[in-house]
């Protein structure tokens, strides 16, 4: 036996490498040229000389070879991109985390820079005790840590009108799923007192949009946090540092940043961004309003049209991740004929609730196309609807809350393509 | 009600508000000059302007006033930068995810850029079928997810001849946790079919120092993962891009980055990195080997020598971290008086096994001197000894496996110290 980077041994099997390639069936199937691989049997550059130093880098970045696992926009959705969205490359990302690096931003008037210095939370309101905290007060409170995931209320939104944005990144991709440590917001307000008339609970960052929304107190009291930390450091400047609200299963709008404000009242305020802007605009014209939870829903990542299959037939994963801002993904089917006929994929990992679920399926790929198609079950029983459901109960006016069935075209050549089935 | 930025209403209530500073006696108790505090009364420069447009960073770092999160290594501590570590900043994180950028790395000759096209493992020794998987074959078998923390099992090691190095980062900073995504390596051992004399594997780096190290076939077949995804997102070069193994609860020496070779035998290769390295050299000058599970162990991060408490007495949070190589962490004790009284913590989301877990405590801090200890019991039972209970067994030849109490000295002026109790 030796270690040797090239043995006698290791040339010996290499013969029966060459011709075991073939014979690749239960995982990997791809034809490979017959003869032994240099890229293995002879000594590489990077096995011959030093690498990088411990010093090299003390705080890390994805490696360039990965430089297109990025976050993007699209320049025409929105006015200016200092009111705008990114999207999360979910397509290349797998797992259930987000690093904060890549998770999308939606900003109302820019990502500000807030120091903890400069930084207070107010809370006023129907309280016994209006208080101001600095963030030194608020580290010594006490703190709990949870996994949620944040999705903007519009994700989905443009295939309300049918297919319009290709690439799972743009169609599906304004959530992330981080891990948060902060105070859970009850803390403050029971340090504050609540007034026996305070029934609602409004929030406003320190941006100039303020971006304030109303929750009722029975939310506030229950699993809403105030964070600091996401995925174990500090929030990221766009993300809201130093303090951010954490609103778990709810829509993202209400994770008010750069956090300044907690006010109690006896109703809610009824601001923009609870009246003009995420609000469900009716086939009659009247807005849906209060559609704070994001039901339950999937997505196939991958394959997708940012991820086309060219590997040809055979073996083949299918990634996906479901959520349910209702509770705990208990299962998900997937289809690979349009909604036909389904099968269960495996829950890989913890299915938390209100928290990113990751899903596979392995299936051995015939070659021929398919309607790529998944669905998610939550522990309330709550089935993910189609997209023609939905639509025949809120029309098309409305650019939110769509957690219809999304379907991927896989063609015979691998490509995949944004569709709808009839 | 109004939402202007200063309200008749709002400057109202600040006069009580500067009354209500002395009176947090809950939570935060900071002293609070009287009067309104213009950074919450007064309009903002960060209020009044746009911030960041979502194209600012597509992939983003952390806001410049954290640019002390960051890992450091110690120049005196190894010969060569290029074959040493760094340490994580456990003491300015929370919760139990390590972001891939400021996880400790170790490198034995670097930390080398392999493509994924460059990328082959070949599977080869007692099997039916020698094989070489490019990274596409890898991509094609069924995946996994599992969060599992990685110490190097040197981690701690300079206490075993007393307190030698300050600050948490670096006395316990070898660690990090991660959720990681890849194939078991059970699949691509069946793949190639383990031969009946098969008891051992051995895993190979791409990198010079190979650092290859061999563990029990039971082991690979158990929970060991060849990982491509690190908290959602690809490996890190300085990681393994684009694979390393994931060998859960176990050394991270054995956690072989840049993944080239698992050749099956039937006993243990005896490398230099499992014989003169990675061996506990007894009292009597034997080397205790085969020692690769990291025992239960647990470390206060805050307040800690780079954390002293700036706020004086009352409310303070003690916040730690608890893991065990056999399983789940069922419970975490506290210790203010050197380990004379101990008193349960709180455990703050998932206790997940062979995973970092979160503990925190929140007292009443008296402004006197504390002896900080914490430890972390598993569901083996297992109890995290003193040091010199693990002295009185190992001597002060060795550099590995220090699992013991760590105890911070907490002076009056809320400074913190590195100490040992006798």
């Amino acid at each position: 036996m030796t270690d040797e980077p090239v043995s006698p041994s290791r040339r010996g099997f290499l013969r029966s490498t060459a011709l075991a390639g073939a014979g690749l069936v239960a995982g990997a199937a791809s034809a490979r040229a017959a003869g032994p691989d240099p890229k293995i049997t002879e000594v590489q550059d990077w096995a011959s000389s030093f690498g990088d130093a411990v010093d090299a880098a003390p705080y890390g970045s994805p490696i360039r070879f990965e430089s297109h696992v990025v976050r993007r926009n699209v320049e025409w959705l929105t006015e200016s991109p200092v009111s705008s969205i990114n999207f999360t490359p979910i397509h290349a990302l797998e797992g259930t985390i987000t690093p904060q690096g890549c998770a999308f931003e939606r900003h109302h008037s820019g990502a500000i820079e807030l120091s903890k210095q400069d930084f207070r939370l107010m809370i006023n309101g129907l309280v016994e005790k209006p208080l101001v905290f600095t963030f030194e007060d608020l580290l010594r409170f006490p703190r709990s840590v949870t996994t949620a995931f944040c999705e903007c209320a519009a994700n989905g939104g443009m295939e309300w009108g049918g297919a319009q944005l290709e690439g799972c990144q743009y169609t599906q991709g304004m959530i992330h799923n981080m891990e948060y440590t902060g105070v859970p917001l009850r803390l403050l307000l029971e340090e504050a007192g609540v007034n026996p008339e305070g029934k609602w609970v409004y929030a406003e960052g320190a941006d100039a949009s303020s971006n304030g929304r109303s929750m009722p107190l029975e939310k506030a009291m229950d699993d809403v946090m105030v964070a600091f930390f996401a995925n174990g450091e500090a929030l990221r400047k766009e993300h809201g540092y130093p303090a951010r609200l954490v609103v778990p299963g709810w829509e993202g709008n209400m994770w008010v940043k750069w956090l300044r404000r907690i006010a109690v009242y006896d109703q809610a305020v009824e601001s923009r961004e609870e009246t003009s802007k995420y609000t469900d605009l009716m086939p009659d014209g009247r807005a849906r309003k209060w559609t704070w939870v994001m039901d339950a829903k999937s997505v196939i990542t991958s394959p997708s049209p940012q991820v086309p299959i060219r590997h040809g037939k055979g073996a083949l994963v299918i990634s996906g991740l479901a959520w349910s801002g209702n509770g705990r993904i208990t299962r998900v089917d997937v289809s690979l004929d349009g909604g036909v006929n389904w099968q269960p994929a495996r829950i890989s990992g913890d299915a938390k609730p209100k928290a990113l679920t990751r899903f596979h399926l392995d299936i051995n790929w015939n070659g021929e196309e398919m309607l790529l198609q998944s669905r998610a079950i939550d522990d309330t029983g709550y089935l993910q609807p189609t997209k023609d459901e939905l639509r025949e109960i809120r029309g098309l006016n409305n650019v939110y809350h769509n957690n219809g069935i999304q379907t991927w075209w896989v063609k015979a050549d691998g490509e995949v393509e944004n569709v709808e089935v009839a």
